[in-house]
Parts: structure tokens; sequence; C-alpha cells
């Protein structure tokens, strides 16, 4: 009976999610992203299946920390960026919340999850399933558009390489100007992909 | 006496070629960019200094090859590019050339490069100096500008996520588009960035 596991044997705390952790990253390995459950992560770690849920919202949530170590979970971030202001501003909410996001880790999570992403065909395949899933989700309620995913890999591009550039390749004077500054420079090149002419000179 | 050995044990050929890349590699790696010299890196792989010049075109195109495994000589990209046309399409020419380029490799020769600049805080300042110093002293050939530094850092985050996206993290469609799709899209950034107003909002 896997009832007595699946009830858990450790207290709460940071232990409990360091275990849960571990074992995320173990079974996402093993199994790859669409393989591993997020009860026999649980069962793994030696808690309920529950508590992974409310601790990282579900498997994509375990995911994000686990394997990519974003510093945040991408959902609420994309509800957050899509659902805090009008379509015509989401280009600059896109650029100024991943900044914010980064700036605050020092750039060392977006360096771990390039070296992730870079070394393993299976991170970058559940990094797509994630990211795809989310933005085209959000961007099909807000923008009318028969190249919605075209739009969606165009902005991950930009956001990919002011990355690259501010934390890993440090490219002076991108690396270390003001945050504001950068979202001017950037935020047109989203608001375009995102709803403006995909081919102005054709 | 350096003199027997500067004057070259190997006949000039494959083998010749791979061990200077291999000595290059080595030295590169033990002495940093600045450290290295070709002089040295030519006599380790036992040829003369003057046959690394006519094979590399110097430190920076051995660098390219060797260690960063570019399938191309950076410094006579940079010049074509920015001499086979007028400056108003130059960001044009910049996304087809890099596209074509790493398309050709099957987009290999970009996920090494990614891999390469994200685990080597050498390498990444190596490629920061010699992208910089060419991008930048072509630029300032051709435009009129007191941001050209952060002009080209711009253009190199978008050059760069274009890469990210369509090579290594595969998000389609932009991984497998049409490449005159992807330079009719990503073109107008890349001009923006080189010659538009970098803050059309404020």
């Amino acid at each position: 009976m896997a009832t007595t596991k699946r009830r858990g044997r450790r207290p709460a705390g940071e232990d409990t999610r360091a275990a849960m952790l571990a074992a995320a990253r173990e079974m996402f390995a093993e199994l790859g992203y669409e393989g591993a459950t997020v009860r026999a992560i649980a069962e793994r770690a030696g808690v309920d299946a529950a508590m992974v849920n409310h601790w990282f919202g579900g498997k994509q949530g375990l995911f994000a920390q686990a394997v990519l170590q974003l510093p945040f979970d991408p959902v609420q971030l994309f509800t957050h960026i899509f659902e805090s202001g009008p379509v015509e501003e989401l280009g600059e909410r896109i650029v100024r919340t991943f900044l914010t996001r980064w700036d605050e880790s020092g750039g060392g999570a977006f360096a771990a999850l390039i070296r992730s992403v870079a070394g393993h065909e299976q991170v970058a395949a559940a990094l797509r399933h994630l990211f795809l899933e989310q933005m085209f989700t959000k961007l099909a309620e807000r923008v009318s558009s028969d190249q919605l995913q075209f739009r969606a890999s165009l902005c991950a591009s930009q956001v990919v390489g002011m990355g690259m550039v501010r934390y890993v390749a440090k490219f002076e004077p991108l690396a270390s100007a003001e945050r504001e500054e950068v979202v001017a420079a950037v935020a047109p090149t989203l608001q375009r992909y995102l709803t403006g002419d995909l081919d102005p000179a054709g």
C-alpha cells in the first residue's frame, strides 16, 4: 500500500522542501518532463502529493524550481504580466518583469538556466513545453493573430538574448545599463513582435 | 634557440592545422586571450608563426576557430556585412548573414559556442573583446551616434537570442521557419538598434 508513504513521513520545512526538489531532479532526469509525475516525485520524497502541489503549484512549478532553477513560478509570472495592464504595454511589462527578476538574482539564475538548456536536450524540451504553453495560452486571450506561435518565439528570442548579453556574455554597456534604459530600448521590439507588423518591408 | 622550432617541423596540411588548433586551445585555456600569443602557439604546434597568421588571419581568427569553433572568420564576416550595401539595410544583412552561416552548420556550431560561453568566463571575455572590437570599429565608420556601444550590444542581444531560440531551445515555429521569414521579422529590430530611436516613447 502506498497510502502510508503518501500520508507523509517528514515534517514540513526546509528539509522537506529540499527532499522534494532532490526527488524532482532525479525523476525528471530519469523519466523526462512528460514521464515524471507529481505523485511519483512525492512518493520518492516521502511526502503527500498535495504538499508538492501546495508548495510548487504543480508539476510546471516544481520543474521550474528544481531543474530550471528559475527564481520565480512561471505560471504566476505570466499571469501577472498579461493581466496587469493594457495589451499595448505588454512588451514593456515583459522586458521590465524579466529584467527585474533576473537582476534580483544577480544574473546567476539566468546563467544557470542557459547552461542547463544548452547541455541537456530534455531540459530544452521541457522549457519549450512550459514556455510555449504559458505564453501561447495567455497570448491567445489578449491578441488576435494567425501567427501567435511565431510571435511568441520571436519574443522569446529577444528576451533570452537580452539575458545572454546582460548576464552571461556581459557585453557593455548593456550588462550594467540602468534597467529602464534597457526597457525603453527593447520594449518596442517585443511590442512589434506581439501586436505589430512582422514583415514591415513586405 | 627558438629558431629551429619556429622554422617548422611539420608539413602543411590537415595534421598541421589540427596541431595549431590543439595548441591554441591549450594556450588560450592556460593564459587567457590576452596572455596567449600567436608566436607561442606556433612554437607549441611546431610551426612557423607566419603559417598561423596565413591560415587563421591572426590571433582573433585562431581564437574564433579553435575556442569558439565559429564556422567563419569574424573579421572577414563583419567586413563583408558592413561593406556590401547601404547602411539602411545593415540590419537585414546582419540577420541574413548570421542565419545563413549558422543554418549551414545545422545549428551545431551555435550550440557549441553557447555552451562554451556559458561555462567559461574567459571565453565570454574573449568573445566580448572580439565582437565589440570588430562591431564597434565597423559601426563607427558608418553610423554617427554617441551610443554606438549600447547599439552594438542591443544588436548582439537579438542575434544571440535568435540563435538560442532557433538552434538551442528550438522553439517552434522559429526553429524551422524559412530563413527569409525570420529576416523580415527580425531585421527591423536590428535596424532600429543600429540607426533608429532607442527610446521612442521617451
